[in-house]
């Protein structure tokens, strides 16, 4: 039976306030409302960024909320005027559209669209009101995604249908942003070196990206040694734990590489890390790129010296990448074995047994 | 008659210690070693570099020394081995030289040729050595260039002798690296939307650039109004003061642009004009590039999720601008009336009256 233009009572984990556990509550999920498409989730990871905003660190957290934003479903219903997908299409969500239509989407120099950002940083639907109700309370939106709910209302990319959604799910957030970061952002050459601070999931896919590319040198560093194994498997030809070296960091690197690295990138969200991975660049080429997102309120430095002798500093979100028209082809290199994407599915759980799943990624320091 | 091989006396500016006046003297220049050319100085301008190293706040000042960076001349005699230019040739000094033999020339990447960049920070000739003597003494070499001699030892490019020496001696520094960060560094687009922060000679020589790429909006910005009838000639579009503003000069240029500026020039050398630059590029794509030198010790800074989201911070040194390949183009674009360059001697003086230039550079704020 369907229920296109009804609601839908489905269990999601809601986050009440900020620093709790989350609440398994059977919500109710509204239909979706003129561009909008209502999703069946079947399965989510969870990020550091949903454990940063439950936190309550994140200033713009809302609640109650459901959390979650890197997900894989398939779409329900679709609201009047949807052609970009239709019922049964499995789909991939965005925390960043792509409308085509926006000054950002027009400018092909950014994948940054703007057309829902208002409303999504403050929990909402473009209409300023949500689509979930619990216990008659109206439930916030997150990073226009929410995927720990079975269903959820969302802008999303259709993707390959034979892809298994308990992997993919990944690339809606964390694989994409560090691969991408490397192959889009800083659009690396064959043959550069590479330094990734950082080898949580993020990291490592940057790693990954930097291999595609056929990087000469890829430099892992991690305060925690057991992660170099997975940087060895991903393609890392070096591994530097800070710990062991009495020197900044940059210095080390930069012995180490006779000069620096022609790219950096910061896959933590630390901004001392952030000054070192700048200063680790080589001279007159060199490029850093942020990719972790540091705590509210927290400011990188460096002396400008560092940028006039010809180093740059750049960042990127979602590594870049274009939702709609160029996650579905990431997708696709995962399914022609291009890209690692089973090896980042650590643990499963139930919808049930969410806050295991965040207990596993702190334990594990992911 | 040739003093090719011989001493040659002349009269110098010599500066024999911090925040005193620069003293005319009687110097002895030695002939050229290997690698090395001596040159007829027969105009330099004065620059704040050259009153920041006099002013003691240069930590890498040494004494005595005869500063002076941008200069024109004549090739009186060459050393062993030099090939690419001879006796007679018309030449611009070099403070960043081309040898087409280090990592950074052969990169293609950048203009930081690093060839004798150890001696010449150290006010050396490359084997240790200084070619100046006065009154006994060796006096230290500057940038590599000290123009403020009539005759000096150096790195040069050879340029179209029919150039006026008089005048495109200033593409030795302050106009080649304004117009560089522009044409160069960033590369901008036709219809590019530019602000530039300060409007001496390096900031009006970057409007230059900025409209000689046919940029649709160039905002000239300065705390002296008095600047804005000579960034009008140069193509300006608009003009803002700060101190007509109560709130944060990025957030007026955020407004006047309906989001930001596609590339931004900091003209200054001050860290916090260096922020306001990057915070008033547009996300997504903005760029900001500095060319200001700070005092020695500062520091720039920003929320990372400036670059997160899109904008880029770089900078740059002689405008990215390869000495030898490229410089002499740039002066064909002056011979060729691309370039203005006439209007930046406001004022000539001869050698024995060096102090009043400065003094004069001093009161116009420049």
């Amino acid at each position: 039976m369907s229920f296109a233009g009804k609601i839908i009572k489905c269990k999601a984990a809601v986050a009440w306030g900020p620093n709790q556990p989350l609440s398994i509550e059977e919500v109710e999920v509204l239909p979706p409302k003129k561009g909008e498409i209502r999703i069946q989730i079947l399965a989510s990871g969870v990020c550091h960024t949903d454990a940063y905003t439950l936190s309550g660190k994140d200033s713009e957290g809302k609640w109650p909320a459901i959390l979650g934003h890197e997900g894989g479903g398939i779409v329900e219903s679709i609201g009047e005027g949807v052609t970009s997908v239709k019922p049964g299409d499995h789909v991939i969500p965005l925390y960043i559209p792509e409308c085509h239509q926006c000054k950002f989407c027009k400018s092909g120099k950014t994948n940054l669209c703007s057309v829902v950002r208002d409303t999504q940083g403050r929990g909402l639907m473009p209409d300023e009101t949500t689509r979930f109700i619990c216990k008659g309370h109206n439930v916030h939106h997150y990073m226009g995604c929410s995927t720990f709910s079975q269903y959820t209302e969302i802008s999303a990319a259709k993707i390959n249908p034979i892809a298994p959604l308990d992997k993919v799910c990944l690339l809606g957030c964390g694989i994409t942003t560090g691969y991408g970061a490397v192959t889009k952002t800083a659009d690396i050459q064959p043959g550069s070196t590479v330094a990734v601070f950082g080898c949580g999931g993020v990291g490592l896919s940057a790693i990954q990206g930097a291999k595609a590319r056929n990087a000469s040198r890829i430099i892992a560093i991690d305060i925690n040694p057991g992660k170099f194994e997975y940087a060895k498997k991903l393609g890392a030809t070096d591994f530097v734990n800070p710990k062991d070296y009495d020197k900044p960091i940059q210095q080390v690197l930069i012995e180490m590489t006779d000069g620096g690295l022609d790219y950096t990138f910061e896959a933590i969200g630390n901004t001392t890390v952030m000054r070192a991975a700048l200063e680790s660049c080589h001279k007159g080429w060199g490029q850093a790129i942020i990719i972790g997102v540091a705590s509210a309120g927290e400011e990188i430095s460096t002396r400008p010296f560092q940028l006039v002798t010809g180093r740059v500093w750049k960042g990127s979100a979602f590594g870049g990448v274009k939702g709609r028209s160029e996650l579905p082809g990431i997708v696709e290199d995962y399914l022609n074995k291009k890209l690692e994407v089973d090896m980042f599915v650590t643990h499963k759980f139930k919808l049930e047994e969410i806050n295991k799943a965040f207990d596993a990624m702190h334990s594990e320091d992911w």
